[in-house]
């Protein structure tokens, strides 16, 4: 996978990530890490402090080393940019800047839209300490900000990459709603039909009314309605009626019996 | 803020964070900060490997101490979730096990529910290494998986408690996002909670040994762990619970008594 930047396009691979001095190589690592997760790989850095190529990053980001091998380290900001056609700009607090603030989901929502359309995109995240410098956010077209805790909002640097990362993901895989239904592995089973069901549920009943379960005997209607919304509300499988004729019936063997 | 667990309920905080076995300090130190970004403050540990109170847990958490103060330990799985209405078990790979899969987006929808009936809702999270075991697992009610670059999936126990931290964040802030959470009307009864499933399910089990129905023994914990994952799928209200310990006293009585 390792390559020059020109292979990597950010076409492929989602958005690209553009970290604007990074202080910790550590932390330049796990953002590769956080990337990956996401199915993004176009990571550029703009003046890493302690340099590149750097050993702590190798260090932190364990099976990504892919994404660090086809980093671009750039000088400016604006060398690293200079190919997109929309920049976001990650920040934890609001500036006093006149341009459209997004949550990482709304922003994944439109950067599905940009790329749909064949342009570039790109994510400025600011150092660790400081976060992004005005000059650099006047260079992005959306502001993005996570909503989290007013109180404890400070997120590190691979969290927030992950956080946006995990947005995008989410938006180009499952659409603008961005999640799955609900899914019921059966492995391999099926779902009960329903003559298995009420096939069980009578001989339940029948169990039940020789162990004077019904009472009052004007009650039994509703009883039995209840627990048949019981079972039923399970989504049992073929498999599963079975076990419970199993258990029906090593119920009402009665304890006086051992094994036969 | 710190307090004994009795001030901290899981309804303040939204879902208590349970973590299985966790195995460095370090880790648990940065879940803690994970839940404070989210507005999460119910930590709850079963069995840390290198005891508690913890300093690297308390250096890692940095700014968020005040969950460390609060943060309940256990020696058992099932005393964590006790109180608990409402269980998800987050697992990094698909398991044989038939339960309902939810993302992180749309188990936040089904938490935000579950909460606003008054119940108590937690999430599972295994050790770093292993993950959750299967009779972890088993005590769920609901799978979340997080959908991610499936060649590259696995996340750090900090980044996956953030991100399902996140959406419930995003969820009880901003609503559930156009997802349609299903609707289980309840007519004035309530969740089981964890002590009382497990409590039936222990005297269920007890009466099937009785009975002979685990057989051969060797099939034992698989076939309880069937059994309760079947019934752990009907969201049980503790009325139904009830009704099922009479199901299993009149199942027991066996066909030769009447009435008492």
């Amino acid at each position: 996978m390792a390559g020059t930047d020109r292979k990597r396009s950010p076409m492929l691979g989602g958005p690209a990530v553009v970290l604007v001095g990074p202080q910790l190589g550590q932390n330049v690592g796990m953002v590769a890490r956080a990337m990956l997760n996401c199915g993004l790989e176009d990571l550029r850095l703009v003046n890493p402090r302690d340099g590149w190529p750097n050993p702590a990053a190798a260090a932190a980001a364990a099976g990504a080393g892919q994404i660090l091998d086809a980093t671009r380290v750039c000088e400016t900001v604006e060398e690293a940019i200079a190919g997109l056609q929309r920049l976001y700009a990650a920040t934890a607090r609001p500036r006093h800047m006149v341009k459209p603030v997004l949550t990482p989901r709304a922003a994944a929502a439109d950067m599905c839209e940009v790329k749909a359309r064949g342009e570039a995109v790109g994510i400025l995240f600011g150092p660790e300490r400081s976060g992004l410098s005005n000059e650099d956010l006047t260079l992005a077209d959306r502001v993005l900000e996570v909503p989290l805790n007013p109180a404890f909002a400070s997120l590190n640097l691979a969290q927030a990459v992950l956080i946006v990362g995990y947005e995008w993901y989410q938006a180009q895989a499952f659409g603008s709603g961005g999640t799955r239904p609900r899914r019921l592995p059966h492995g391999g089973v099926r779902l009960a039909d329903k003559a298995e069901l009420l096939n069980f549920f009578a001989r339940l009943e029948a169990a039940l009314d020789a162990g004077d379960f019904f009472y009052p005997p004007e009650m039994r209607p509703s009883m039995v309605r209840n627990l048949r919304n019981l079972f039923q509300r399970a989504d049992l499988t073929d498999v599963e009626v079975r076990t419970l004729h199993g258990v029906v019936t090593a119920l009402s063997k009665g304890r006086g019996r051992g094994r036969g």
